[in-house]
């Protein structure tokens, strides 16, 4: 498995990354999850990616039941969390609405819950999960200045920002912003064209990119039909599955994504792994890209 | 009332800052005028807004004319104007299309005719009023060279415009534009989104926000009764008007902006003025934001 | 004609530039065709534009065999090409699907293939053709260093570039990317204000100004009938034609474009060339925008 250098000497990933979005749907019991996590790292899948949000806030408790069963996995690992998203759920009894908070305190506070859930000293990566009309940037660098200062985190990011966004917190932030988390899909093109893909190789910011598979729907909505015809024929031409070739896809683009996975199913896995030795051909990749959007370039 | 550096020892606003843009239609005589303006002070407000164009090219003069009965308020008020806008009108005879003017002549006549309508020597700060598809950064920046150089206005800004002719300009002026002019009302949230509002908080530029209760619209037209109900509610949590919540969510931005009052009544003044007190709680601003853009945050 | 300088000592352009996109619909014998490029000279029209992809990769060939009858005139003129499309046509038996390719090895064939086309040993520009979403930047910039180096190319830009994939190309190019051709009319006003035109003035990069007449719709299509009408009048009042004016429109702008002229008839060109002596009146350009984009300015 191919590894991604993000801050020289201090923070490397693998270019796939194992997203646990969706753990609880997996019900796995942490001896499972400890094997879950074992075999990925077979394959060199060291990468993980949480959130204080995912599963309504019970996910990173889940993981780090595992972790406390296999406590020698931690630093065969990078862990990652976000946070910033509150919604109304058992978890948050006083939320009455969906809203984010990226004030001081509220990181701070929201980094040790991650860190205590999962049973850690240290995140690799802490990352704000949706940009925040509300956000104010001075406050946003103190907070990941006093989680580094007491050792609760190592670098930082960002997930789903624009380009402005991602400027202005930057400018804020002393040390480079080592990411920003993107839907990113032969489905959801949009950041190739909209500017946010150009600033980040502009700035060499390798984006982690989610739902790369088009979060399921391409496989079974009418609307894809047509991309899924072309894409079964890119598949047999190259020998590839639909998940390998949406993968592929997305891998081929400059900005050299690092796709999350997010199933819990070891040989799916693997199959979406092999997506790395994939070779696009370019005019296969605008015939792709040309079914999913509807007309070819200009 | 909280004040505004806005350029240190040099020049600082009322957190509040009056606009003139109906002056016409309150029917004052000079002398009411005088001490709408005096009310105004005892409140903290001591920034006026005006521009040429504002009762077709006659609301500088009216209230000028205040200011000749009572010179001694010049120096209590800062004095914005802005130019570039011109349609046909009585005071423009010449005039048979609406259109912009940035030219470096037309700049530097247009802040001579406001200085000579108001009667003063000085504006504290012009603003360019509206982008112009035909400025040359260059003439615009050479006309406020000359006009500072000439003591005829002491500060630069601009309104209504993006990110990109602000830089532009910018990148002509030698000095920091003072400020960005802006619509921004929790029914006209587009600078909050599109990257307007991240740009200005980026480099500390504060923007001033017109029509922040929306043009009046919010209060009866049909189509935000939803808004008026899910403000009405907040409203009575927090124990404020309308006016008071509406001009609160403004605040509540990290971009800091300085709101236009455009009421002529001394009494809804004071009452918005109020807002200044007013703690937006984040589940109240997101919940009054989903509201007015007919969905949650995702 | 207006010459302009777009590198200091080194390159220059005349204000209107003469595009061969369409050279194979004129029928012109070689001949014929030395003699035209001689009559342009004649107006000051120095500099061509072409594309290996124009007339389905014939366009440069044509052209080249009139510099083989007159190779006094290769230094008289300036030669731009472009490269980075490819589309199914008898001179591309591989290709079986339109797509881009900006690869180092590609960007490099393309260009000599260009200079042999032509039978030219150097070209004076060098464009890519589309922005493309698989463009490596590194690998553009190596592919201009090489052909830089082997003295084939003297100088590079783009066309049709966005301002984020412009910033992008130039981080890593060492000398400044020299212009951006771009569809700039009144009816295509985007530029105008969705901030390339403005990211190009603040940077001084001249565009060139492809379809100013708008593609040639404007003459007949029932959708710019009021355009039409509008654009008469105010030819009428210059003492103006169609051409004339929707040039001029594009002349006025501050960007200072360089327009392309596409006809092959020598009478509509000295006519078209007769623009960079009008004026616009600043209400007439409003007016004719307003009439072209169904709204006025606000």
């Amino acid at each position: 498995m191919q590894r991604v250098e993000l801050v020289k000497d201090s923070l490397s990933f693998s270019r796939m990354i194992q997203g646990y979005w969706r753990l609880n749907d997996w019900e796995m019991s942490a001896q499972q999850l400890v094997s879950f996590i074992e075999q990925g790292l077979e394959l060199g899948i060291t990468t993980t990616d949480h959130a204080d949000v995912y599963g309504a806030f019970t996910e990173e408790r889940r993981f780090g039941q595992a972790l406390k069963l296999a406590p020698h996995l931690r630093d065969k690992i990078e862990i990652i969390s976000k946070c910033g998203i509150l919604f109304p759920c058992e978890e948050q009894p006083r939320v009455i609405e969906k809203h984010y908070d990226t004030r001081r305190d509220y990181i701070i506070r929201a980094a040790e819950r991650s860190l205590h859930e999962l049973g850690i000293e240290r995140l690799d990566v802490l990352l704000i999960h949706r940009p925040d009309p509300l956000m104010d940037a001075d406050e946003v660098a103190e907070a990941f200045r006093c989680l580094k200062q007491a050792g609760k985190v190592r670098h930082f990011g960002v997930s789903n920002f624009s380009t402005s966004q991602f400027a202005l917190l930057q400018s804020r932030v002393d040390e480079p912003l080592v990411t920003n988390q993107l839907e990113i899909s032969v489905v959801h093109p949009d950041y190739l064209f909209d500017g946010t893909l150009d600033y980040l190789q502009q700035h060499r910011i390798r984006p982690m990119a989610w739902s790369c598979l088009g979060g399921g729907e391409v496989f079974h909505d009418y609307q894809y039909k047509d991309l899924r015809v072309r894409a079964a024929e890119i598949g047999e031409q190259m020998g590839a599955s639909l998940d390998q070739v949406l993968l592929a896809f997305v891998l081929a683009l400059p900005c050299q994504a690092m796709p999350l996975l997010g199933s819990g199913n070891l040989d799916r896995i693997r199959t979406q792994v092999g997506a790395l030795d994939l070779k696009f051909d370019r005019q296969q990749w605008f015939s792709l890209l040309e079914v999913a959007r509807g007309q070819a370039v200009p």
